[in-house]
């Protein structure tokens, strides 16, 4: 997607080649910064201290990573403990564990001299394979997006989406926010409701910033107000990424998206995930088998933004992360090799 | 319920009688200031700005207002005036409507000097119902409770709950709070999940602070948890306020609500709506009947709390303020009458 007027990926080797370049996104959307990780431990913090998010971009940010732990020191050892380590970072994402597999697999043929340069090599081309996957995801949604607005030529098309599946959480144009950005440069009419995303607000500040930084019309509302949007005919489609989708197609998603799922399927309003193939977790039976991260309370009874953080509440909190979305209520997977309507 | 160790009302006369002293409840719960209205103008503000909310603390304050508006000119036109001023001061509300009409009938054949006394007398005897009202939802709600945790004696009784239908909505115990209060009372141990409800976190910020004045174990979600706490089997039952019923049993009440209810469908955990009879509307026949507030964007793009006011996105926002929850998805009504199951 476009940023400041150019085209830009999330993460970048860096001018060096010997380290990872990503926007801490904490500041986000008061203000740009990128940063450079240098070493296993730097990929790990961003990581866990979510400078960084989103199933694939995690997966890219652990990949890089690895190949810093192995320039220090390549050795079986070294590798198995960074491999533990950088998987340790966060509990949920499938492609995180997906992405250093990859690597390992890669390296460990190899002598342990030998092993950096094609560990690089390897993150690199998930980071390719990452946005050509994005790329074809925002192609088969611009042709569903395209169907969808044929219905009700005469008016924009309402898409409602949560947390942020976008360019921010991948390489480049997201899953759930290719076939937005696509469509708009194909001249429909896109409109988008974004889910402000509680307790983080990262739809209300990261998918925001970058639907405006590419010049996508949108509109943040509370994650209550997608039901009466829905109910009063203001929603053509629901839009999410997924952290993890399961054998029987129970999605993992960012807490409150099961919520949304149910006003879809109540109004008749399509419900679609977005992802890459790489997040269907086959070895994981059902959306009951999955462990929900239970993050910090501070992360609910604060609120950080442009100003400061504030107490916004007297009491204490819990903070379940993910919720799971039956498969009953997806409409359909759109996946790089197109839609998918059962698992 | 109880305050700072003392039993207390949310709403009373002044000493002198002439006005009428409430709670800005915009400081809570950081600082606890209780105001004095002297004027039709001051109780219209109090209302229009949300310094007093809830349906029936809402219709009592309306009342105090067109009282001391009969003190200052007890006139007809001045009583249509002051009728028409507080009645368009919130418009969702129907106690407002049924409160101000019941003080309209008690002075309307009066002479014009002999009003105002007998105009502060019904606003008190509005007052008064109301506490008895929502003892009477509490009583009937206790039993329901009682039988609720007779199911699972060994673990606690966790209830939901969505915005504020508590004491700082009503003039003593609350709707939806009454039973909370009155099953603490008799050692039954009730744990409340208290969505936050943004945008205006009355949630967090109001129905938090209540509970633990009187002392009631609970904790503060997103508005987002709540459907993955009901899969989980967290939720035992789920009670809100409303602020109007239409015929056929639709509920109008804070945004988000229809969503709540939705996961309490899906899960099999029974939703209850706490009101009294006045909040009934007979003559709106459904919940797409009722005109929907659309608030200020500024309350989604800034967050208000300790330590100042923030803005949480670059973006603009959309705020519709009530939604609709369908009388399909609703076990029940808990009234001062009992427990109503079908409208």
């Amino acid at each position: 997607m476009k940023l400041q007027g150019t085209h830009q990926r999330s993460i970048t080797r860096t001018a060096d080649g010997r380290g990872a370049r990503i926007m801490d996104q904490r500041d986000l959307p008061w203000a740009i910064s990128w940063v450079e990780l240098r070493s296993a431990a730097d990929a790990e913090r961003a990581i866990r201290e979510m400078w960084t998010r989103g199933a694939p971009l995690i997966g890219a940010t652990a990949a890089y990573g690895l190949a810093m732990a192995l320039a220090e020191d390549g050795s079986d050892e070294a590798l198995d403990r960074a491999y533990r380590f950088l998987l340790a970072s966060r509990p949920t994402a499938v492609n995180l564990r997906w992405a250093l597999d990859k690597l390992v697999e890669t390296v460990r043929p190899l002598p342990a001299a030998e092993r950096a340069a094609p560990a690089f090599a390897r993150a690199d081309a998930i980071c390719d394979e990452d946005v050509e996957l994005n790329r074809a995801i925002g192609a088969h949604g611009l042709e569903l997006f395209r169907e969808l607005h044929a219905r009700h030529p005469d008016r924009p098309l309402n898409i409602l989406t949560h947390c942020n599946a976008g360019w921010l959480a991948t390489v480049d144009y997201g899953t759930a926010t290719a076939p937005m950005y696509l469509a708009h440069d194909a001249g429909i009419p896109v409109h988008v409701w974004v889910d402000e995303t509680r307790p983080r607000n990262q739809g209300a500040l990261l998918t925001a910033f970058e639907l405006a930084g590419h010049g996508v019309p949108h509109t943040v509302i509370t994650d209550n107000a997608g039901g009466h949007l829905m109910m009063t005919g203001q929603v053509d489609a629901v839009i999410v990424g997924t952290d993890r989708v399961t054998a029987n197609g129970d999605v993992c998603n960012k807490i409150g998206t099961y919520l949304k799922a149910l006003a879809a399927k109540d109004n008749g309003v399509p419900f679609y995930v977005a992802l890459p193939y790489t997040t269907f977790d086959a070895d994981t039976a059902t959306g009951a088998d999955v462990p929900i991260e239970e993050r910090s309370g501070d992360e609910v009874t604060h609120v950080s933004g442009e100003g400061g953080r504030i107490r916004v509440t007297a009491s204490t909190a819990a903070n379940p992360a993910f919720d799971v979305t039956p498969a009953r209520l997806v409409t359909g997977y759109l996946t790089e090799r197109g839609l998918v309507e059962k698992v």
